[in-house]
């Protein structure tokens, strides 16, 4: 196979990390202020990178036992991609978050000299982390890709390695900045009556360490999964569908492409003079989105002689924009659902928390009506009716479209976190209003982009599954998974049900996680005198102590249930079974995302609304009901629902990595009856 | 074929109705009680029947139409049937509101000489109930079968007919119920601070008609379409199956055999001295189950000459009993998840709600492992691994097993709300504090069998749709319904989103017609002067009347989706995609059903379990978090949950019975690509 254009994606991903360098060069000769200012941003920097530290400690230990395993059942090479994957995945993490933590208090400083100077080096700093995502991702498997000649079977290692450290930083990520935030909401705000990100509470740093391990690693780290996934499963059904190798030159082309859309979208953005950040953010993501339309379309005439694929890539990547902006009608205030929730707030906790679900619950409809769109467009265009393979290669180059800016899309998402903490520490450092105020409206812009970048990260997360489940079926030689099979129908049946568990396991963790901060913050105003006055500093460290480790300790059983379950119903049903499995998983694993992340931005976003003034604004008995909203959507919408994504790409990806071993051993229960 | 043992069915079902007529009768020879009992009473049974002739005029209309309809697209003999399903599906609601309407009032008096001649009431009323229902089910289709030589085709239209009417009853019911219940409560006991069933409040009537209104009619209609739509689908398997007519004589013997063991637990129930009456009703449920189980075997080896449809009717019978065990053991306050939730409380609302959910989410693991349980053996051990129709047989077998003390499951699930009723009607009646307690102490019993009969209920839904989904397959002639077709994925994602869709919709019609209430209320006490002082009676026909429009009204949007969107999808995408879509509504349908279901009583019994006493008791902080928990779950455990069962049995047997439409016309979208 002629690997020329292999060294053109490489080459793309090392543009994107020199963009990504530059950036965060810049980003280092800005000033980062005051003595205080360096101080606060000095614990948030060690804070994160303590959890970083420790984390990296036990996914070493993951990394290895997995290793082995796959180096025991699968074989080497597959051992080793899954090591590289892992290893890529966490260096696009790590650097996403010295940047991020860099970023923040530059951003404050910047604040003090305008907006538009804020608003770049915030974003600078997103952008640094979608670089990496997407520079390391695509370099990462040009090299293995390289080295093992292009052999899907090992390169979906690369997609375990990557899955699996999403894992650990979404899932872990979520609980620790939900156990942070509610545990200095608690005490803090609600029993000591101090306001938010003030100095004097002990879990403010571990509040904004959370920021950046959530919403900067976690994020990150779930679109490089989708990001590889997507890529992989493109090549590999391309490979075995074109021998002279346009099916995976195609792809492959088209995401240098998007690199490229993504540095250009990204330059637009940062340098705006736009004077709303929301417009300068949304004009970078549509030229850049416009661009890569165009390119394919060329590529694809140039390529394969029509139009065809073009399409293919078209309906992923508009059906990706359209459910941002679907997530952005159920959850901003300028739209119905979140005033409904505000109104429903003023005859108490009980509406406001039965109409945030009605909302959550109803705004599944349009996303999935779309994905159903997506995928009928691009397996029908691409396959026709007869070519069941050409059509599944249609869907994976449309997971591949919507991904294809994903380096602009993170960019944008990861922001939000670095505008959140540039706000904490002009608060800490007591800079002037007119700061505040200017980082306030960044932030303010940033919850919404957090929004899309959710409704974007779900839907992508959704191709990429029914991507690589068709990857799946291939290996493991399923010509159907029939749901008249009522081995199917128990997958189904099972797989359904797990994102409903994984969402209860979560949501529990992240109550214990808080109830130990609750405990410490509490002992710390107790024992620790001083600190109310300001006259003593609080053991910021003990808090993102308990954070990190209660993270990583509640992440263990969820996890394993991740990767265990599929196997085990893959070996005692069978094949079908576990095809089963995904396809159930990945249906109300969307279903749930989609439910969580819209009814918890509803909520958070009614509160808001309130405190603008409406319904009596702060301190109004519907502004505590909203409250009450904004807390059970904290962990729906950071914590459980996010995990959805992983829950789902990680159980397919095992099942596809574990294939052959469910080739040769699966069904042992049903062979009972034979 | 030798219709002998029809005639059998036909003989048990009048069995059935002549045990209620006794039952009856005896009812109505017992005191009423003084003036002011029979007064309130009769309020009540006026608002019962003013609901259940609104609901019938509407009925009307609708059984025209789709009556039409039916005869113009699939033929008159199907639209016949259809007409008699709707109609004796109405009849056994009709009958069994009636004499719970009188049972109530009775049960009340009957409580001043003691709890068992209470608790023989209670049950007597909820038996009437149940054998009604299994009675004019059985009946029906024996008369229809006999008509029509047993075709499958029209015999659908029966089951099509009762899947209409609890569609009515279910989610009419449930937003009635729940309207008037929340306000009753919100103005009545939060606003103007009067106790719960206090004759000045002009909802507390609506109130009471409500818990006939949904848990006797509308759970009654539920089991009646999950009875008939069970032995629908196994006489139809059947007897393609065996040609000597094996295949229809078992299921039809059994339900005859489940008949005489239901009256025979029903008699033991209710004339049990047992101090304790929830072990009372759970002594004749286990002897009428073990009854069915041990004949089961017998019959198995007679008509078959071996054990296999034993094994698979035992498995659908205890695993219904099972599934109502975990419901118990999730929402009873004798075990540690309602325990959990009341300690949460302690924090407030927020955390309350959260536990609560991961409460309802945990929950619904057991009963889907055990669902798959039941659909793996019943399948395999009388399919074996390679002949399909018969273990699909086998999946209906199960759902008839557990099926077939309907009877029984209703009596006990229904004389719930009579108790409810008896101590509202004490309470109006100012009866002394004696009485009371014994109409309390079986209202808390009935908390528990209402939790127990929901989990029964989504079980028996989730088989009968499995059941009807094969008959589905093969009436559209389809051998796989394949995952791997994006055209069964579009059906599974859209199917799957149904559920959500519904919940949502039904959750704010609830809001908007508990408002409407909450406005009269608050009217009545501010116009009618002396309402206080009980010296003028508020306008209770008014408030029953709000309940009856606004749920009458509110369905009709849910309604005419469940209808249309399985022929929409079934003509645009295939016969396949209409696959994928029953069985995606199933999945979520049942997890939503459970989790819903079980939150619901898991809130409502945490926190009667504070009021026991625990954290503070009535009135403390944690009680007024509980509180907010027990109102999120109104909707969830008495509207949205139960609607699921309806939807799912809804989609599957209209897709059965338009299967010719969508054989001719299907798949206009996809003929494009042809």
């Amino acid at each position: 196979m002629n690997s020329i254009y292999i060294y053109l994606a490489a080459a793309s991903g090392i543009l994107a990390l020199i963009f990504a360098f530059i950036l965060a060069s810049g980003i280092s000769k800005q000033s980062a202020g005051n003595d205080r200012m360096k101080e606060i941003s000095g614990y948030i920097h060690e804070g994160a990178m303590a959890f970083l530290n420790r984390e990296y400690r036990y996914l070493a230990v993951f990394v290895v036992i997995v290793g082995v395993i796959i180096a025991a059942f699968i074989g080497w090479e597959t051992a080793i991609c899954f090591v590289v994957g892992a290893i890529f995945s966490i260096l696009a993490g790590y650097f996403g978050m010295i940047v991020a933590t860099k970023a923040n208090v530059r951003t404050a400083e910047a604040a003090r000299h305008g907006q538009s100077q804020a608003l770049k080096i915030a974003f600078s700093g997103g952008a640094v982390m979608g670089m990496s995502v997407v520079g390391l991702g695509i370099l990462g498997l040009s090299i293995l890709f390289l080295i093992f000649d292009g052999n899907p079977t090992y390169l979906t290692g690369f997609g375990l390695g990557a899955s699996s450290i999403a894992l650990f930083a979404r899932v872990g990520g979520g609980i620790y900045t939900k156990a942070a935030d509610v545990g200095a909401d608690l005490v803090g705000k609600v029993e000591a009556g101090i306001p938010e990100d003030d100095p004097r509470n002990p879990a403010v740093i571990a509040d904004n360490v959370g920021d950046n391990v959530g919403d900067v690693a976690g994020m990150g780290a779930d679109l490089f999964e989708s990001y590889v996934g997507s890529i992989i499963s493109a090549i590999t059904l391309g490979a075995a569908l074109f021998p002279k190798g346009q099916g995976v030159l195609y792809p492959i082309i088209l995401v240098s492409i998007g690199i490229v859309a993504s540095i250009i979208g990204a330059g637009i953005a940062r340098n705006s003079k736009n004077s709303n950040p929301q417009k300068a953010l949304n004009t970078g993501t549509y030229i850049g989105g416009i661009l890569v339309i165009i390119c394919s379309a060329v590529l694809s005439k140039s390529v394969f002689g029509n139009f065809k694929a073009f399409f293919a890539v078209a309906a992923g990547l508009v059906v990706g924009m359209l459910i941002g902006k679907i997530t952005e009608v159920y959850t901003s205030s300028d739209y119905k659902s979140v005033k409904v929730i505000s109104d429903q707030s003023q005859t108490g906790p009980a509406t406001t928390i039965i109409s945030g679900l009605a909302v959550g619950m109803k705004s599944t409809m349009w996303p999935i009506i779309l994905i159903v769109i997506g995928i009928l467009v691009s397996y029908f265009v691409m396959g026709g009716a007869s070519n069941a393979t050409m059509g599944l290669y249609g869907i994976a180059l449309s997971a591949v479209g919507m991904l294809s800016i994903t380096g602009l899309t993170v960019a944008v998402d990861a922001y939000g976190p670095i505008a959140d903490n540039a706000g904490g520490i002009a608060e800490m450092a007591h800079l002037p209003a007119s700061v505040r105020e200017i980082t306030d409206k960044l932030d303010s812009v940033g919850n919404t982009t957090a929004a899309i970048g959710k409704g974007f990260a779900i839907g992508s997360a959704a191709l990429t599954a029914l991507a690589l489940f068709a990857s799946y079926a291939q290996a493991v030689n399923l010509s159907t998974i029939d749901l008249l099979n009522p081995a199917t129908l128990a997958g189904i049946l099972i797989g359904g049900m797990l994102p409903f568990l994984f969402g209860a396991l979560t949501m529990e963790s992240v109550g214990k996680a808080a109830n130990e901060m609750v405990e410490e913050v509490r002992r710390q105003f107790k024992e620790i005198p001083g600190i109310m006055e300001e006259e003593t500093k609080p053991d910021y460290a003990r808090c993102v102590e308990i954070s990190t480790a209660a993270a990583l300790k509640e992440m263990i059983l969820p996890g394993i249930l991740a990767i265990a379950i599929p196997i085990a119903v893959g070996i005692l049903l069978g094949a079908e079974a576990l095809g089963g499995l995904i396809g159930g998983s990945v249906v109300t694993g969307v279903l749930v995302a989609i439910l969580m992340a819209n009814a918890g931005g509803a909520w958070d976003n009614a509160k808001k609304y309130i405190e603008s003034g409406v319904h009596g604004g702060k301190g109004s008995y519907a502004h505590k009901a909203a409250v009450v909203g904004d807390t059970v959507g904290d962990p729906f919408k950071d914590t459980s629902g996010p995990s959805m994504n992983i829950l789902i790409k990680l159980m397919t990806i095992v099942s596809l990595v574990f294939a052959p071993v469910i080739l040769k051993y699966g069904g042992v229960l049903l062979n009972l009856f034979k």
